[in-house]
Order: structure tokens, then C-alpha cells, then sequence
């Protein structure tokens, strides 16, 4: 096509590409294998904008999906598996309100253990029945598909791709255990890149670098659990050995949804792209209902309240803390809330089953934000400029609001432990204290001043990935080194060995010379001694 | 700013980020302190972007400078240096004539020794008189400069952005002894990154990756002769310590004239942003005399041949092998040749003292490329899809070449050792084998398929940094880490240390518990000890 397009004037090529975008608008085909959940959300605008650019998108998912249904702008294959949608629903439920268990350490731990270890075998069930569905794949083979487009943090995708040789991108958060930086052969440094869920920062003390190396040398084996099955899974369909890392490192492209005002700065990849606040992209005019609440609020607005999709109720006695803090200020408070209404719910608390979150956030009368700092609600406060008050539950949303909290944009609070004043009063502050404000308006702006949209960029690298058949040009060398070659280990050792060889045949050298100076320094003795061993 | 704009409607600010792209257009100023020669050549195109942009640039330049002349886009301001323009010409001269010396090795590194010292410390004394402009500086001080864009190659304008408190740009193509990822903490494992001006590639045998890891070791040292005299400087201008790492960590951004289609995938750093091709950008028609030339070239179109700038002539033996080898092609040779004519000139060969190379390579008549392979030219060769016959001459060139071969866009010849047949064959090859014009325009279309223009990247980036007084959020933590902290040799020793005393106890107590075990087994003659020893 471009040899097509040398003899093309400059003139109208630029209006070409005015026209089409980079290189043209074409029809291309997708497969996206996505994850269900908040995962699917934030994916699902890509998809949206490549149908609108001309490509047709394939979703494949289990029959028992919650959140992934059938749209205009894709075609939604659903194939079985052996669970029901109420039983992932159940999960969804189960995560959720385990964040409001208070139970002792060595229980929590068991409690966590039990229930990732049943999540996890219901998705390799889940992934097993997709690999395993002849039918389904030999239709997909059919399918003349340019890439797929899958979130690896369970790595189905990757089998997927591998198994029907197309290239992947993948579109992530981000993976627990380093597994992406694993991936990506990026290089990670625990000195300064804080391991995700420890709540550590980029400034780390002597201790807390200790304690963030320790996580470093067990993290792999920690995820083990959860990603080996897949490993497995992997090798029997694909009939080769496959690790985990294997699964991770085939994909071309990495679209991760993260931005360097709220994380730190880090070493990265050439085909890392970031995308972090993709989401705050899709903004829509407050419906009537929502706008009376805006509009009535008066001079005071309003706090915008929500706890994220995955808790749809929380206990009756913290319910009830929370809502009295809620009646202690002003401001009219929009809370997401699907349990039951708690007693002493005051008169500027209004309960909805769900809220237009970052329209809501965008309205110039919010004042403050309350959040479970999930990476969506901290994107949407950073975009739209809000101060937050965090409440962590699971999660990377530890280390979300440890970096909103450090930037002085808002308070984190612990959930279990605050008292019904602590929230009060740390609303009052990030609403009054300038500072606050001024904080989240520096970093919204640092974060919306980019060359390029994130969704345009996500969009343009998929379709670099569909044109190109992946992005080989940007796999670095290092996925074809051993770990002892990666870290010159080899070359390290052979150099010793020939300092230690050197230095050996030096100091006999030396010796044998001092042999030779103490001789002179004796002549009658040496002359004595050289003649005997002669004469023997 | 972004706090005004809360208010204002999404329509109205999207009317307006169309108008004035990201965040508006604003009329800022900037410094420019650029490197006279090639590196001025790829940057004045930012310049004169940003001034189309409504902003103000100052460039500041010693009074000898032979590239840097005043335009209508900047504003020039020129201070007295103990030396004139034609002892600069000559270093230039002097430089492109070494490439053709055939000494033995020795006499070549005494001689690049003496030309690289003579010629660094008249780039010192230049630098000096600027820093020591009392009437200069006072001017720029008063100046109201946003931020200063400056080629570190040379580090003086970071000495100069620092003593005027102002952020500052980084424009490059890179730094010798990996200066530039020191200076951007960037990792740069000896494994698979070779290091510059070693012709190697990241993909190594053994000995080559220990041949990187040697030069890796040494490279710091190698670099001292140049740079530590700025350090010096810089601590007697700034008053207190300051060390080459201080004046090249000192910039925000990093605008690399690099990319991942010439360059082998690396590691990075948020703050670099990859501008290669940054020249390809500026096209026009060619002249009436140039397009006379390619229109009269028959049915076997050109071939364009330059070897840079910095070569005047070559010597005559050299210069008539190559016009004999030019004769015995169909194609018309334009090359760009300001020595005196060689006497066997064949009638198919043009000579010219300037050519519009990006120009003539993108003509659909253009079949070779002959070029001394120089960053410019390889990234015209790309963008325009020519193949290349490359005869590298000194610094990067010999890098880029190798590259090119090694993906098949090119030849290599070694200037010195090549007969007239050897470059002869060379042109018939890349020009009448198909893989090589296959190989560059696959690489030209990964090249030119990127999501924005790397002139508009750059102008964005420096824009940034004017706007937001420096880029604080792209800076990692590292620049805050000693050399030992940063690869956790403290946190290593901690921990050997707890594992070695925990061993020692474990060892001591299994000692005692031997002790004790063994005791019971012969009663008599321990008990007899203990007793002896209590007895004591």
C-alpha cells in the first residue's frame, strides 16, 4: 500500500490522512476475549470507537457473564460452561462484602486463600470450557481475524491468540505479582517501584525497601496459584511446554490503563502505551432526575457517594455510621447504594441504585468525591478535578488512594476503624481547605494536557496491531535470554574467572620472582639447594 | 487556567481544543542553546514550529558558529568566543578528512585523542564565555523565559538553565558512555542493549555480550575527558557541587531522535519521547534544475549520494574508485561533492554542492541511496522507502548501518577497503534484488505508522514544559537513590546478614543439641569434661 502510495502528491496524501485517520480507515476483524466486571467496562469504549472506525468486533464469553451483553456494535458469542450467572454473581457479592469482615488476621488470610482458590478454579473452568469447545474455536478459526484484543489478567486470551496464531493486545489495569513487567521484559527495581498492594510508595525508607524486596523474591510464587492452571491449560491445548510466562509475554501491544500523575514514574517498555483515564472520555448531559438533585442542592452542591459495582451492601451498623456522617455537612449527598436504606438516613442524603458517576463528577456544583479509590472513581476524580475522601476495600485500591493521599488531593480513611466523625470531618476538610481543591485541579490538569487522547491512542495501537500482524519491531531481545544471561551473569562470572586466573598466575609469578631475589640474597644456601636437586 | 475552564461547557471547550489544539495556543518564550553543526540542523524545524505556534525563541550562540545564522523565526543573540569561524570550519574539516586516514591503529587513537581534545576545549572556552557573560546572562535572566531547549550533547545549556532557575528540553540523538540513560535513570542491561559506537547488535553471542559488558564498565571513564570540564565549570558557576549525572538529570523531558524501526527495542523512561524522523517532515518540490536531473534519468531513474555535511573532500584515489564504480550503473548519480573533480567522472554522474536530499529520496525515480549513514540521512532513506549502499565514516554511523543491514534495507561497505567493483556490485544489488526495496518500505511503513508526527510531538512536549515550569511528575525516585541503594545492595546485605546470623544460631543450637545427644551416648566421658571444666 505505501509503495501504492509514493507516486501520490504530498498534497493529497495529507488530505488522505486528514480524512482517514493514519494510514486510512479500513474494515478489520477483532476478537476480543474480555474479562467480566469492572475489567469489561473500561474495555468496552474501544470497542465502541473501532466499530465506529469500520471494524467488526467478535465478544466472546461464558454464558454466565453479569456484565458483558449483547450491544449493536459487536457480536456477542456466548458458550457454555458449567456454572450459572448467579453463581459469578455470587462471587461478585462475596468479594464485596468480605472488605467489611472483621475478622482476626490468620482467619482472613484462610478466608482470602478459600475464596480466590474457588473464583479462580470457576475461571479456569470457564476458560477450560472455551478451549475445549471445538466447535466454537473452528468457527472463530473460520473467522479471518487480524488480532485479539483481551485483558491478560486471566490469561485465557493469550491461549486463545496462541492457539489461532493471531497477535494479542492486551488491555490491563495492571497484573498482581509484576507478572506484567514479567511480561513485557520491563525492567522493575525495588528500590524505588513500589510492588503493588503494599501500599508502599516511590520514596521508600530503609525498612519499607527491605519489606518491598521481600515481596519482590515471593510475589512469583504467590501468584502461582492462580496462574498455573493456566500454564497447564496452555500446554495441553497448544501441545507445547507453556509457562505463565510464555502466556504473558506473547502479547504484541500492552494498553495500560495507568498515567504518571497517579502512579509514579517508572521504567517502561516501548510497547507499553498508556491509557490511564480512558474512561473519563464518555461524557453525557446529567438526565432530568439527576440534575433536580444537582440543581437543588444550592450554594453548598453536592458529594457524589459510591462504593463501586462489586459492594451492593455493607453492614447495618457501619451503614448507619456512614449515613450520620453523611447528615453532619451541607453539602447534598448522592450516595450508590443497593442495601437496604439505613434508619437514620438524614434529609441531604439521597440513595440511588446506580449514579451517572463521571457526568456527576464533571457538574461544576461537586464538591468532594467519597470512594473505594477502584482505578475508574480515581481517574474520574482526577479528570473532572474533585477532592476525594477514600476508602479502600481490596485490591490495588490500597495503593490508589496512598498516591492520591500523598499528592494531597484527598484523605484515605480505613473503613473497618473510622468513626462516623472521622468521615465527617475529613468531608469538611477536603471541601473547605483550599488546598485539597488546588491539589486535584494541578494533577487533573497535568493529567488531561497529553499529545493524544487515551482512547484515540488505544484505538490507533489496536489497529496498528491488525495492520501490521502485531508489533514485532518493538519486542525487546531480552525475551530470548535465560535469567542468567538477562542479568549478565555468565559474563560476569567468566570475567571474575579470569581475574581470579590472572590474579593466581600473577601472585605465582611474584612468588616464584621473591624465590629468585631471596636466592641471590643467599647465594651459599640456593647455590647449595639447586645443586642438590640436581645431583638428585 | 483549568480551574476557569470547570464552567465552562464541554461543547464550548471542545470547539476550543479544536481551534487551539491540546490546551490552547499561548504565546510563551523560549531559549534555545543549541550544538552548531548536524545537531542544529534537526532542531531548528521545533523551533520554527513553536514560532508558528505564537511562541518567542531566543537562541544564544557563540559568534563563531558556522550552521547557527540568524532567521526570521528566533531571535539570534551571538557573544565573543577567543576563536573564529574558520578554526570551528577546520575542526569540521579536519573531522570528515580523519575518515579517510589509514593509519595504523595506534597512530589513530593518538590522533582522535588530540582532535577530540583540542576540539572539546574549544567547545569548553565557548561555553565559558557564555557562562561567564555577566551582560549576557543579566539579559536572559531579565528575559522572562518559560524554559530552555538545549542539546546536551554538550551540557552547557544545562548550566545555563540552572543558574537561570529554568526548566529544561532535551533535544538528541543520543549521548556517548550512555550518558543520556545516567541522566534519565533509564536501565540499560549490557545483556541485550549494545552499547553505542560498538556495531553490535541486542541480539549477542557470548563474547559479543562480553565484549558490552567491558565497554559498559569502562565507558564512564572514557567520557570524563570531555564532560568533566562542564562539571567543573558548572560548580564554579552554580557555587556548589556539580557532577555530569547533576547537569544531565537536569532535564524534563528528553526528546530522543530515535525509534524503534532503526533502534532495537530497550528499555525507556516516561520522560524520553522518541522523535526519529523528526526531519522527514519538511518536504518541498524539487528545483528546476533537480527536477531536470530526475526527469532526464530514462526509464533507470537515480541513485542519490551524499556523505554528509562534515565532508568536504575525499582523497583523490578514494574519489576516483567511487566515480569509476558510479560509471558503471545505468542510473543517474546526483552526489553531492564539494572536492575537486574526480578526472574518470562518468557522464551518468552529477556533481553538486548541495542537494535537497529528503526531496530527491522521495521521488518515485530514486532506486539507491548512497549515504555516509548518518542518523538524517538513514531516517530519509526510511521515511521515503530507498534502499541504502552505506559507507559509515565515525560516531553513531557505523551503529546505524549495521542496523540497516541487519533488517535487510542495505548494504555495508567499509569506505577504506572497498575496490571500485565492490560499491559498483553493492548498487546493483539493493537496486535490482527486490528483498531490499520490500525490506525498507516495511520498515518505512512501521515508521511512518505512528499516532502523531514527531515534530508535533516535539512541539507539544516543549510546549508542556513552558506551561507546566518543568514535567516534576515524569521524574523518577531514582534520581534520589545512591548507586548502592538503587540496586538494593543495602536491603541484599540486610538480608544475607539476618540469613547468616540466623544460620550461625541455628548452627549453634543444633551444636549445643548435638552436644547434648552425644552426651547421653557416652555419659561417662562428658560428664567427666563437664565436671573437669566446672572444676576450673
Amino acid at each position: 500500500m505505501a509503495a501504492g502510495l509514493q507516486g501520490v502528491g504530498p498534497l493529497l496524501l495529507a488530505l488522505m490522512l486528514c480524512v482517514l485517520g493514519p494510514l486510512g480507515s479500513w474494515g478489520g476483524k477483532l476478537l476480543v476475549v474480555p474479562l467480566d466486571g469492572s475489567h469489561w467496562l473500561s474495555m468496552v469504549s474501544t470497542i465502541q470507537q473501532l466499530h465506529q472506525r469500520g471494524h467488526e468486533a467478535v465478544v466472546v464469553t461464558p454464558d454466565s457473564s453479569v456484565y458483558i451483553k449483547e450491544r449493536t456494535f459487536y457480536t456477542l458469542k456466548r458458550y457454555p460452561v458449567p456454572f450459572k450467572r448467579k453463581d459469578v454473581e455470587a462471587t461478585f457479592v462475596s468479594l464485596g462484602r468480605s472488605a467489611f469482615d472483621q475478622d482476626p488476621f490468620w482467619l482472613m488470610v484462610i478466608k482470602t486463600y478459600k475464596r480466590v482458590q474457588s473464583h479462580s478454579a470457576m475461571m479456569v473452568s470457564s476458560c477450560s470450557n472455551l478451549v475445549h469447545n471445538k466447535e466454537l474455536l473452528a468457527s472463530l478459526e473460520a473467522g479471518g481475524f487480524d488480532a485479539v484484543l483481551t485483558d491478560p489478567f486471566l490469561p485465557c486470551g493469550s491461549i486463545v491468540a496462541q492457539y489461532l496464531s493471531l497477535p494479542a493486545v492486551y488491555f490491563l489495569n495492571g497484573l498482581p505479582c509484576s507478572l506484567d513487567f514479567a511480561g513485557t521484559q520491563c525492567p522493575n527495581p525495588p528500590s524505588y517501584v513500589p510492588r503493588s498492594m503494599s501500599s508502599l510508595s516511590d520514596h521508600m525508607t530503609f525498612l519499607q525497601r527491605v519489606r518491598n524486596m521481600l515481596i519482590t523474591a515471593t510475589e512469583f510464587f504467590m501468584c502461582n496459584l492462580v496462574y498455573s492452571p493456566y500454564a497447564l491449560l496452555a500446554s495441553e491445548v497448544l501441545q507445547r511446554d507453556v509457562t505463565i510466562q510464555d502466556l504473558m509475554s506473547f502479547g504484541s501491544v500492552w494498553l495500560l490503563r495507568r498515567d504518571f500523575v497517579k502512579d509514579h514514574p517508572r521504567p517502561t517498555m516501548p510497547n507499553i502505551v498508556y491509557i490511564g483515564g480512558i474512561n473519563c472520555a464518555s461524557k453525557s448531559p446529567l438526565s432530568q432526575e439527576f440534575e433536580a438533585y444537582v440543581n437543588s442542592s444550592g450554594e453548598h452542591g453536592i458529594v457524589v457517594f459510591s462504593l463501586g459495582s462489586m459492594v451492593s451492601d455493607i453492614p447495618e451498623k457501619k451503614a448507619m455510621e456512614i449515613a450520620e456522617a453523611l447528615g453532619k455537612i451541607p453539602q447534598t449527598v448522592l450516595w450508590r447504594y443497593t442495601g437496604s436504606r439505613p434508619s437514620n438516613l438524614a434529609k441531604n442524603t439521597i440513595l440511588v441504585k446506580w449514579l451517572p458517576q463521571n457526568d456527576l463528577l464533571g457538574h461544576p456544583k461537586t464538591r468532594a468525591f467519597i470512594t473505594h479509590s477502584g482505578s475508574h472513581g480515581i481517574y474520574e476524580g482526577i479528570c473532572n478535578g474533585v477532592p476525594m475522601v477514600m476508602l479502600p476495600l481490596f485490591g490495588d485500591q490500597m495503593d490508589n488512594a496512598k498516591r492520591m493521599e500523598s499528592r494531597g488531593a484527598g484523605i484515605t480513611l480505613n473503613v473497618l476503624e473510622m468513626t462516623s466523625d472521622d468521615l465527617a470531618n475529613a468531608l469538611k476538610t477536603v471541601i473547605n481547605e483550599k488546598s485539597y481543591k488546588e491539589n486535584i485541579m494541578r494533577l487533573s490538569s497535568l493529567h488531561k494536557d497529553r499529545p493524544m487522547e487515551p482512547l484515540d491512542l488505544a484505538v490507533f495501537w489496536v489497529e496498528f496491531v491488525m495492520r501490521h500482524k502485531g508489533a514485532p519491531h518493538l519486542r525487546p531481545a531480552a525475551h530470548d535470554l535465560t535469567w542468567y544471561q538477562y542479568h549478565s551473569l555468565d559474563v560476569i562470572g567468566f570475567l571474575l574467572g579470569i581475574v581470579l586466573v590472572t590474579t593466581f598466575i600473577t601472585f605465582k609469578c611474584c612468588a616464584f620472582g621473591c624465590r629468585k631475589c631471596f636466592g641471590k640474597k643467599a647465594p651459599v644456601k640456593k647455590t647449595h639447594k639447586t645443586h642438590k636437586s640436581k645431583t638428585h
